[in-house]
């Protein structure tokens, strides 16, 4: 009798965004003539730049002559794009990473889901609270959770709380942990590392041999010079870390799917008997096994980004969502709301007012202003009290948005 | 300290292919001038057809308009594509599927790789002999197939032998298994199975609790009326199997990446305390937090695939591999070999000649012809004494390469 797998069994769906839409369908229902502004999911609406578009273009076109034609790619990326990441994304910043060191992936959230893979099950495993589901939901369908409590904490995660009184920058673990999953410019609370903060973090790893998952979506969004855009900037964390990087909110590749993810030769683990394995051999292995390489029109795509057009309509769009992260930011300090976020990374991360938790907040936003966020307790525990708004959206819904808040009265 | 997932760790490389890469090499090295034919690996040669090209074209282009961008799809595809899916892949051969029973994806390794996290670990699995090396692997991977012998074969996992003697069509288990891996028309061994003899795997499965993983990622090859394209020809499959199907081999998608994953509403694990969970709504988390959807133009390609014009694209395309299949079958057949499939398959499945296993033959082809082939015994242990050769080449290679084999003497 073919039996289900306990853990994946045991994870509810994805209650939060489920449950928003539900609240804003009746919403919408009820009040068909309003205009609902969506401030709430973290999807980029300006187009592809022209430099992707070209790039893809061509490179579909190749798809369609026999002598350009091109069968299964590399399992782990074109040279074309490796290089380039190599190049701009690391060797620019001091960085040397090997050829095969990066590997070419159709999204962050596949590989940060999949990485826990190569490790072992009795792993432990801390997570900032609040932060993306993903980490945590990944580790409950592979067994490393525990069990949930009434409020869907599991008892087997160290979570690292985050919240105004810490600056949203989490205290080392009071338990010995052995993966930690880091985001930074951090989603959803836009919190930012500095090198120092971040050595910190990179010496409890190498003191503790444990390995940091780092996260680095939203670097593209670093404006301040002392921030690092990879854990790399710091010493040591070559032996320590791995990176995932995306080309989703760099360059609005949500709908178009590519990312990577660096793995250093240097990073081992325990391999039983005294020994020790490469991770970047066991997600050389992983990847092979289980994953069959980007569409070549992405990964065209993708390079096109780096090229010196790419990179400066990359930097117009990314400065056009910062000034609607400054836009909601005034909006809502203007309104006397506690922000945070929002200049390093294109969220916003507010204190809910006296008297109302985060779905309380977000149903008196809602039926009050037609405005649709984020309940901060969706990300976590210490979520609760807190609010998500995203700068994604036009600048035109982005006025229109802060105007409204600028009358409310909550 | 991070202890490496085992399992995982325990997992040789893929021997095989980086073997069969190897030994090209030398060859290559010591005669720079030899045409060397490769009739080895499965990947399609031809380009995208027209009809697809168009309609990544047009993609390509509104995500360059931010009144056509698009950003996050949904995470089990585009209703453009799952119900054009629906209609020609399944509605016109009698069956008929929910919408929310096909989800589409990167790539069948993918989801054939990924299926089998929904089960619990301590399932039996039974996997054909010789077969696609992922079935296996990815089990080795998770935990379930136990330990290799010196010849790399898995006690936990049960083979199900594949030879001339049973016409490639195994027997049922002699040990019940949980899940099941059949893989129709098979690759390596081009068989094909009548409705009859799925029937009795599924009644197996019925019998047993059991799930089948049906691959038929190479059903467009199918050419007799009496053999099924889909494993819901048969009846009763709806309960008991799961299907993946893709646009690698049907339509050049190998290099392009699309996929698709039929998990029908009755097909049910055992979720202990005596009850049962459907497969479809474990996929959906599964799928919900690990994957993010497949590129826009990507999705817009596969829906071409299915217009009018695709269709008569694809299957002039199909056709060219079928007459190279043809052609090969032939040939040696002409020489005096024992030659299987290839009929309604890409795969030509042939009997090494007597003293020469596999590998020794694979030697003297190369050698010999400057051919590349697979050894059979890379695909399981049944497989010694046979060898693959493919479809995919080019009219004229393939035409030049039978040229060779009827000059040969081995």
């Amino acid at each position: 009798m073919a039996k289900a797998n306990r853990h994946l069994a045991q994870l509810k769906g994805s209650y939060l965004f489920a449950e928003i839409a539900r609240r804003v369908k009746e919403h919408a229902a009820a009040h068909p003539d309003a205009d609902v502004i969506r401030l709430g999911i973290g999807d980029v609406t300006r187009p592809l730049c022209p430099a992707v578009i070209e790039a893809m273009r061509r490179a579909v076109d190749e798809m369609g002559r026999a002598e350009t034609f091109r069968g299964y790619g590399p399992d782990y990326g074109y040279d074309f794009l490796v290089d380039a990441i190599r190049e701009h994304d690391y060797a620019a910043r001091g960085v040397e990473l090997a050829y095969d060191e990066v590997f070419i992936s159709d999204g962050s959230k596949c590989d940060v889901a999949n990485f826990q893979e190569l490790f072992s099950e009795d792993c432990a495993v801390a997570v900032p609270d609040p932060v993306y589901p993903v980490y945590a939901d990944t580790n409950v369908m592979a067994g490393r959770a525990g069990h949930p409590d009434a409020a869907g904490n599991w008892d087997g995660l160290v979570y690292l709380p985050c919240h105004e009184a810490n600056g949203f920058v989490p205290a080392l673990p009071a338990r010995r942990v052995d993966l930690i999953y880091l985001c930074y410019p951090n989603n959803p609370t836009g919190a930012t590392l500095t090198r120092e903060q971040l050595k910190r973090w990179v010496d409890y790893a190498r003191d503790n041999a444990a390995v940091i998952l780092y996260d680095a979506a939203y670097r593209a969004y670093v404006s301040r010079p002392e921030i690092p855009r990879s854990i790399y900037e710091v010493e040591g964390a070559e032996r320590v870390a791995v990176e995932f990087g995306s080309f989703s909110k760099t360059a609005g590749f949500t709908g178009t799917r590519c990312a990577y993810t660096v793995v250093p030769h240097a990073v081992t683990a325990d391999a039983g008997q005294g020994g020790r394995v490469e991770l970047n051999a066991l997600w050389k292995r992983r990847q092979s096994t289980k994953f069959n390489g980007v569409s070549y029109p992405v990964q065209r795509g993708a390079a096109a980004v780096y090229t010196a057009d790419g990179q400066e309509q990359i930097r117009a769009t990314i400065a056009y969502y910062m000034e609607n992260a400054r836009v909601i930011r005034e909006g809502l300090t203007g309104r006397g709301f506690r922000v945070f976020g929002g200049v390093d990374a294109p969220y916003l991360w507010m204190k809910t007012p006296e008297g109302l938790d985060s779905w309380g907040f977000f149903d008196r936003l809602l039926a009050e202003t037609h405005i649709v966020g984020t309940p901060g307790a969706g990300f976590g525990p210490s979520g609760e009290g807190y609010f998500r708004l995203t700068a994604f959206n036009t600048r035109e819904n982005t006025l229109r948005a802060t105007e409204r808040l600028a009358g409310w009265r909550v």
